[in-house]
């Protein structure tokens, strides 16, 4: 073990995966909320936080991003996406008898991403919402005499020994989720295996609500062929009405375009934050079927 | 009765509260998912569907605008935007205990949401999570020998009959929910009682990832004064790397300068679609303490 990373828990959830595979040295301490991991950040009692940002199953998007901006100001210093792939699992007592399952267990957000499925194959089987998707892998584990299915994925079904009956049942073959990585340091990035890419994001505050305030802002950018390959307006806190800007730059923070393309903004009136220059990696999930 | 609304439910979660202020009127049936509720609709088992957009507590966001968007493009009608209080509820009971509780029970975004206050005040106390706020409730109601206490909305405490110990246990004041109203004629925009405003959405795919592609997009916008309050992108279901953007204008369709922005925007390659021209309402929770 190198070091200490805290994760969104409990354990066999899509961010427990992500862990997995690029933090394997590591030892896994999962939370229960994305504050409380961001707090074990800050706090040093971990090294490395993970916690889910977008398309999350387990959390959520905005939370992270708000606690981030309102709570404590941590770099992000990586960004792991993973594929998302729901199974269908039963006891491995039940193996040859998934259409005669009683009820199905999952998280609300992986049974609605399974929709298809659940309406064309089970259509007529009650389904029941757990907190995630791995407690019902392990309700399932733990209840043998009943003929019960849980969707989830394929780190839930070895944790908890269960059979795959059904692989690959969501609706969307190319449906992600992406993770940020947060450390206390920004010059620590993640050093991944397979790195995808580098990235630079800015959370900008624009001086007031006028028209086209946001046009000029990306005029900044333009200008100098900065590539924006994500852009998202989120409510300040302070009330309705009021916005900020998160902006991802598809490069690494240089010594002369990006932050010539701040002092820019701040002399048009905008408060510019850096919340990481970061790589990336989309992991393949290579967790056993 | 005049009709029937679908929302997501359960009974009494923060969708609900929304429902009861608008559609007092009108028969309610909660859905167990987005998709199910979307699907109602859809084929005309109800006549509106009430949804969470943003900052949603029981559900996802992304859910809500990739169903949409990708399986039944049905015209946005109207946006309730609803203040989120919580609060900590015990048994009648236990009325004047609720220091003394063994532990409290939540949806993870509620927990997350009342994270100073649960540390502060209640450090040392088990936290459980639940699918929703109002289950949490229910729970509390049903086990009267238990000296536990929940975090819900004020419907959820006159639902079940609890006491409300600590109100507005919530981090930020300001915090809001949108929840938007779905009705598959498009002409059929909610008459509500207060309308704060008129927004038109769009959604409009690129025609390639290029530098400073957006901000062409924006320029349409911005030299005809559209303001837009709001922008976000989302991801392709295509792979990675493909956006489309969400852009909502500060005012209703008319008949001269979003469809001339419009034009222009095909004109450059891009594709548009009209995903509703809606009023919106801000409500004041009126639901008692």
């Amino acid at each position: 073990m190198v070091g200490k990373v805290g994760y969104l828990g409990p354990k066999a959830t899509f961010t427990h995966v992500a862990v997995q595979e690029v933090f394997s040295e590591y030892e896994q301490i999962p939370f229960k909320t994305i504050p409380s991991c961001i707090d074990a950040v800050y706090n040093e009692e971990v090294e490395y936080g993970i916690v889910p940002l977008e398309n999350a199953l387990e959390g959520s998007v905005n939370l992270t991003l708000d606690y981030l901006i309102h709570e404590h100001r941590l770099p992000v210093v990586g960004e792991i996406i993973l594929p998302i792939r729901q199974h269908l699992m039963v006891h491995p007592d039940h193996a040859d008898k998934w259409e005669e399952v009683k009820a199905v267990y999952s998280h609300p957000h992986a049974i609605a991403q399974c929709h298809k499925f659940l309406y064309g194959s089970l259509a007529h089987v009650p389904v029941e919402e757990m907190t995630s998707t791995a407690f019902a892998a392990k309700y399932v584990s733990e209840n043998p005499g009943e003929v019960v299915g849980a969707i989830a994925n394929g780190l839930a079904a070895k944790e908890y020994g269960l059979h795959i009956a059904r692989p690959n049942i969501h609706d969307y073959d190319h449906n992600t989720t992406r993770f940020v990585v947060l450390h206390k340091d920004r010059t620590r990035a993640v050093p991944f295996e397979q790195e995808n890419g580098y990235k630079t994001t800015l959370m900008i505050t624009l001086p007031s609500d006028q028209a086209g305030a946001l046009h000029q802002v990306l005029s900044a950018f333009a200008w100098r062929k900065l590539n924006l390959s994500k852009i998202e307006s989120r409510p300040m806190k302070t009330g309705l009405g009021n916005y900020f800007f998160i902006v991802d730059i598809e490069q690494k923070m240089d010594e002369v375009l990006i932050p010539s393309a701040i002092a820019e903004l701040e002399a048009l009136g905008c408060k510019v934050a850096v919340l990481g220059s970061y790589p990336h990696t989309l992991l393949d999930q290579k967790i056993p079927l």
